[in-house]
């Protein structure tokens, strides 16, 4: 059982803060995709984590869903780092691995972004070119975003998700999970055939590797977070060209990617 | 497309805060499981959320996943209070709602939870009696972990989640995702075969019905939460006897069920 790699890594940012830019170095969460092995060919399945204690996360959910019923029952748990993957041996519940396999629930967190990108390249276009907002409209747009979120002063419990104009806020939602906030945003958009090209998403949460993979099939250019970015995140919307802003708060903003977009 | 039911609902609390306890009510966020229903039969999965802008959410759900390609396609969206249900009818992507039943990724922030506690019902049962706790070792434990927390420190970008006894951290894991976090910590737990039936689990994220569910499944009688509880939760750790804490932070929390295992 090795220690996987380096749970941080170094990005050039640029910052917005007091009125005027400057390029920074930032520290972002890695994120990596993971595949889970048992048994050789039991059951494969990919997780999107923080690719440390592997070991852990298998066993930890191996037992939560009832596979793994006591240690005894797990023979060993290996590291391949060239996957990475994580290699499971042992024996384990043949009906709690089928029904991980034909899982057919999704929970409030739950987007799976990354099988989409797989299973539907075609989803999976860079995002059109053209839009470019001031960093001004940006925090105009998070403070009214921060001033719809009813539920969330009332209970502290939920994320909200919006698009917006350069303007003005167009469709809100909020749900128990990011993921959720966003489909809704989507799926109101789908239903009033608005187009998503020149619009901007905001979300409460943090902007991990599903959201951007989701406001990529949403074909959204510019995505802004008020919490953190995490570094596949990054590398996703680098690949598909979109605009990642995240700790939008208080009157300030970092650009992690796509900085033609963000005029000062 | 009708409204579905109240976001919100009150409960009884006890609140802990500057060395006392009081009773009081508080405002919590609704969470419901809530049916998708494509074609009659074509695809049927259950998904937790908050049960508001349910069209929406479906719809949005079906676009992020490539099934719907286009409004043209999606013939009606109706909302069956009785379940709920969300009926979807349309012409979609065969190959994507293939893929979705099939869905072999699961993300950052998804558990299953829900999906377990009704497939493996032998792993959900009540949690064991006995454990109590002072409330001033609940904010030292709560103090504690907060220290732990280094990733989050450099980045804001990560959930924690801990074992602990009543008088310290003995596990603790970081992860992208809130359940992932979770998992690292019961699969140590495992591994070192820790009897989790005495000890606390902290965690920075939300309890949501997923976090209990879980919690449940690895006999942890206490869960304290740095975040808000959802109705969905209290419910579930009503059923199996377990002892919510949350908000947890700046030496006060709130505990919403299993009153009797925090003494004063």
């Amino acid at each position: 059982m090795t220690e996987s790699p380096q749970p941080t890594s170094h990005c050039a940012i640029r910052q917005y803060a007091n009125g005027q830019f400057s390029a920074l170095e930032d520290t972002v969460i890695a994120e990596a995709r993971v595949e889970l092995v048992v048994n050789d060919n039991e059951l494969r399945m990919a997780m999107l984590c923080l690719p440390r204690q592997l070991p852990e996360l298998a066993v930890g959910f191996l037992r939560g869903e009832g596979a793994l019923r006591s240690r005894d029952e797990l023979d060993s748990v290996d590291i391949d780092p060239s996957g990475p993957a994580i290699l499971v041996r042992g024996r384990f519940d043949p009906d709690a691995l089928d029904a991980i396999r034909r899982r057919w629930t999704w929970g409030t967190g739950c987007g799976g972004g990354g099988t989409s990108a797989q299973l539907n390249p075609e989803a999976y276009q860079p995002v059109a070119l053209g839009l470019t907002v001031g960093a001004e409209a940006v925090i105009g747009l998070a403070r009214s975003f921060q001033g719809t979120m009813d539920l969330w002063k009332n209970t502290g419990g939920v994320h909200a998700c919006s698009l917006a104009s350069a303007s003005e806020l167009i469709v809100v939602a909020e749900d128990v999970g990011r993921h959720n906030a966003l489909d809704k945003v989507v799926g109101r958009a789908v239903l009033d055939e608005l187009d998503t090209s020149d619009k901007i998403m905001l979300t409460t949460g943090r902007l991990s590797a599903e959201m951007v993979s989701k406001a990529v099939a949403a074909r959204v250019p510019i995505v802004v977070g008020r919490g953190a970015v995490t570094a596949l995140a990054i590398g996703l919307a680098r690949k598909f060209g979109l605009t990642l802003v995240g700790f939008a708060r208080a009157g300030r903003f970092n650009v992690y990617t796509g900085f033609q977009r963000i005029s000062g």
